[in-house]
């Protein structure tokens, strides 16, 4: 059992791209510092889209100057073309993540191209990262890997040689992204070893959604094989707006849960984790956050997996006066 | 991978006893039927037990007595002692499951006796089956295996000692219950490892909460180690009224979509489940029912395990009209 994990936060961009309202600027900032001071170690903080499509992720760039200044912070942000590359590179972002579709009806209604004109994009922002700034990172999520709810079935042929594709085209690494919440563990075990086995070390991060509550399964299933990298969100905001009925990311205090109860080192401190959820929800007052350990608390008794104490205060505590 | 599971609805029993108001006789006939015709095939019906501690449970022998009629269903009762077990064979059920607690505290709390008075106890059980009703069944589930509120950590080694005493004193099968939602899937397989290593083809159903939202990844765990009798609640209705933060237990509707998802036959129609729940929300208004798959439906190209297509209406279809 690999004894750590790499936790990677997507709710500033995930999340806050799902909620109608913009988390203003100095929320967010503070939102991005508290998920660092949790122990987050990779946070995808925005996109770098035309305001008018996403007008919550306006600011990106001032949040990604903000986050470089969090020691040891990987600062990712999503970027769907070269021109958005571009701007993430000037940024100072330390990766960039390019969503690629599985599907073909999907990638036209995310990114208006196909799933050959986005290899073809990820190539030409393959070309300017090693003219510009090779020491940037640059991976994909290959969205609506586990099926599609404009398309049905994704077939694994077409998701595998895809993701020989994007790694011929450039990218670092490729994972997988349950973006609608149709996987089963099953699935999520032998696609992850089909992954494996065509592109190597290449083969990257899971990014699974809870819709179905399957959250949680799936990314122990993907642990199983020998999955490192997960993504999450904080309070499971998150989903896509050009996916209808995709909702919930796996809910970050509850895979850090997960991790930590097995033994997983995750790095995250769940007291401060849950300071981070009432700086968020001081920010968009109403949202709904979910997440079960948050309400549940620890249970006596639990350390985390490299032997430390919690704090002695109930979970909930950490929130205290903050809602 | 085994090609079916048997999952248990345990609502009637330990969903009803956690509801403070008392669902009326006509309205749990009506909810017992309805789960039945989804294609569950094994239902604990209720307690016998003193009226005064649990008077949500008091008409149980009516309930068996209905339950008797449904072709095909297994009709379990719980009994802590002799005489509750007198009372379930007068009734007709079919198995009778008596708790036996794990942690020390919690068997005190939860039915005043010491857990070597309850292995005497079961003894006593399992020799009145013997006389009365050689072809009645008698399990035994093991509360608070995997922590407990009360006691905090539980020892394995204890755990599974008394599973092998349980099996000494009569139980045709011992399952474990993670009574408090403590449990991890590293836990859960390696419990449920020691068990068949210590009782063999004796080892029972895993029960397992949802308190910190790791039930199904809990259920896919002991599932992999060869684990195929599963407790479940509809709605996730349930916890222990002698458990301290005890709540929620797995989700049955979650459940079957995610066994039937992977590819596991489990004879449950989702619609029929999601129409159950229907009925039992009429019998309780207000209540919170707890599930994800309700909510979010069946995806795009569902089928059952067996091939089978579900009925082409929304699931929630399903409830239109009874809320």
């Amino acid at each position: 059992m690999p004894a750590t994990v790499l936790i990677s936060e997507v709710g500033p961009r995930d999340g806050l791209q799902s909620v109608a309202r913009t988390l203003p600027l100095a929320h967010k900032l503070a939102w991005v510092t508290a998920l660092h001071a949790a122990g987050l170690r990779e946070i995808e903080v925005g996109s770098f889209v035309p305001a008018a499509r996403l007008p919550q992720l306006a600011d990106t760039a001032a949040v990604v100057d903000h986050a470089r200044t969090l020691p040891g912070l990987t600062v990712v942000a999503l970027v769907p073309n070269l021109q958005g590359a571009r701007a993430a590179i000037a940024a100072g972002v330390h990766k960039l993540t390019v969503p690629v579709s599985a599907s073909a009806a999907h990638s036209l209604a995310n990114v208006r191209k196909t799933r050959e004109q986005m290899v073809d994009e990820l190539r030409r922002i393959a070309a300017l990262r090693a003219d510009l700034a090779p020491q940037v990172g640059l991976e994909v999520g290959l969205s609506t890997a586990f099926g599609c709810t404009l398309q049905g079935l994704v077939p694994e042929d077409e998701v595998i040689a895809l993701a020989e594709q994007v790694v011929a085209a450039g990218a670092d690494e490729v994972g997988l992204s349950d973006t609608t919440g149709m996987a089963d563990p099953a699935q999520v075990r032998r696609l992850f070893r089909r992954l494996q086995a065509a592109v190597g070390r290449h083969a990257g991060a899971a990014h699974l959604h809870n819709t179905r509550g399957l959250g949680l399964a799936n990314c122990l299933a993907a642990f199983d094989v020998g999955v490192t990298s997960f993504d999450s969100s904080q309070a499971g905001l998150g989903g896509c707006p050009y996916a209808p009925g995709a909702s919930g990311n796996v809910v970050t205090e509850d895979l850090v849960f997960l991790f930590e109860r097995m033994g997983v080192h995750t790095g995250v401190d769940l007291h401060r984790l849950v300071a981070a959820r009432a700086v968020l929800q001081r920010g968009l007052p109403g949202e709904p956050l979910h997440g079960m350990v948050p309400e549940a608390g620890l249970p006596p008794g639990f350390v985390y997996a490299d032997g430390r104490q919690p704090d002695a205060d109930p979970l909930r505590a950490a929130t205290a006066g903050l809602a």
